[in-house]
């Protein structure tokens, strides 16, 4: 054991999974008020670790990630706080949290706006080739090759927003901006925005030039975006995926990348994560970033203090500053 | 000569210097209204081509990238009007055109809102490292390397526009949308917009988290963007090119990147185009792009259809759709 964390063992415990990324950046600050138990330092296999070390552990932290299934939870009996840095809470088992009465704080919308801001980065990025014209230049084919491929203008293109929480707003209002038409896709209507409103997700498709994918996943949007939904966005289509690789059935995907029946895509998530299919490595139409849409420096501050304030709150029993509804 | 030129003798007759994109993509309707003399196609030198050819040319088209000098204007004694494609005017001697009282109709702000497009893509890409990290998922680093370095967060950046024309307020739009805060140095302060007014381009540098440069190129703005202005931008500044590349000294901006003594640049000009400063290409933080920000289909077509537009307007006598003070 660490000398620091041996100075710890009059704090609370907290047992960590993954670790999320703000534990990484944030350890020692964590450390300092909270006593972390780390199981990937230790060689025991987890079900040992945690039989020999949290059973009276209150609280686990976890990224988006990290899966958190029954089985694990199970191994926690006296588990009453899960503090997820995510917004999405698609990776722990709801149905066990809720027939134990475990809480569940989330990252609530720390993240939301750098992950619009990737969005629509992603989507200048695509529809301008500036990653492709990047890989040009730097491979000295200006002076061979002059004049490169024209892109397509953002201003007038229909945008449709799968997924009109938090994220899927900031970026409906950032490409109002640029000109684009919004269009949207939503459990319901949201009387709130004036934006075009598809109950069914293969209208919204044949109805946008660009579909932006913004919702969480769930059992209902698992592979949502199927073969059918793509061929209905068609050939001069472009998706954004920044939510998560399944609400897309990647396979399709990549055959309508390659084949040419959509015209690009800007993905920053992914099947199975890190793994990336190959075949998208050869192509110039589509730009590919590991998962990082909230990845700033100032993000991560938010997201340790919103991390911090919940843990504080539940050792003083005082209510969560992100509680989850589910 | 083509077939398709033989016929088009009777047409009235416009001398082309480059070729401009436009022209390229649309050399068959140009074709189809206007005899185009094509020096670039003939053997011989230009001077020759023109003595032989251009004697009684009334009508010069180019675009932004190809200079139009006062010794090449003296061998078109014809010469009344020069439709460039570009809004820009810093390729043509403007003085000669004074002179013998030559018009020229400009690209006006067809392409304006591309480029504005281009530079916010630009500065995501910078400050959220999208071409960076597209390079390392097609490295296959992921999966080895895991976690990437983090961005920057865009919403809260104090953004100094330099030079608030067409472009420039386009810019300033896009960028509210991001929560960003706008400063901007120009001629004069417009009163019609709220953003913070800098008269000293220092000033402007000192108080911004990043510049975006979208002023013409002059006398007076050549070599504006200086080692002083870069070191007052900072270490943790971030600079965005897309007007000119000789608005900057771009030895020092690659002095400044190498050393980090500013964060990162996203260009789409450079001093000696299509000649890239080859120690960029070592670095992963700059974003090069191909001199492409006009470069969608559709701005292409609009571009199109001004130039015919100032072409026929000119020809029957009317007023050029847009023409150029200078």
């Amino acid at each position: 054991m660490a000398e620091e964390d041996q100075k710890n063992l009059h704090l609370p415990e907290v047992i960590v999974f993954g670790p999320p990324s703000v534990f990484k950046i944030y350890s020692l600050q964590f450390s300092s008020k909270f006593q972390m138990l780390k199981p990937w330092e230790s060689p025991l296999p987890l079900p040992q670790y945690l039989a020999e070390n949290a059973q009276n552990t209150r609280v686990a932290l976890c990224s988006g990630i990290c899966p958190l299934p029954a089985t694990v939870i199970a191994q926690l009996p006296s588990l009453s706080l899960i503090v997820s840095t995510s917004a999405g809470m698609n990776h722990i088992d709801l149905t066990e949290c809720r027939r134990r009465g475990i809480a569940i704080a989330n990252g609530a919308t720390v993240f939301s706006v750098d992950v619009a801001d990737l969005a629509v980065g992603l989507l200048i990025d695509v529809s301008r080739k500036i990653s492709a014209g990047n890989r040009y230049v730097r491979n000295g084919l200006w002076p061979e090759q002059g004049i490169y491929p024209l892109g397509f203008k953002l201003g007038g293109k229909k945008v449709g927003i799968v997924g009109l929480g938090s994220i899927g707003l900031e970026v409906a209002k950032r490409l109002e901006a640029f000109g684009c038409t919004l269009l949207y896709h939503s459990r319901k209507k949201n009387s709130s925005v004036s934006y075009i409103f598809h109950s069914n997700i293969l209208e919204l498709a044949a109805a946008s030039d660009v579909l932006v994918i913004c919702c969480p996943l769930t059992e209902q949007t698992r592979h949502m975006i199927n073969r059918d939904v793509l061929l209905a966005l068609g050939k001069e289509g472009l998706i954004v995926n920044i939510a998560r690789g399944s609400v897309i059935d990647e396979k399709e995907l990549v055959r309508c990348l390659q084949q040419r029946e959509i015209a690009g895509a800007g993905l920053d998530v992914f099947e199975n994560e890190p793994r990336v299919p190959t075949e998208l490595f050869e192509l110039d139409n589509v730009v590919l970033s590991p998962h990082f849409a909230v990845f700033t420096e100032e993000s991560f501050r938010d997201s340790y203090e919103l991390v911090t304030g919940n843990l504080e709150a539940f050792f003083s029993n005082k209510p969560l500053l992100s509680p989850a509804t589910f």
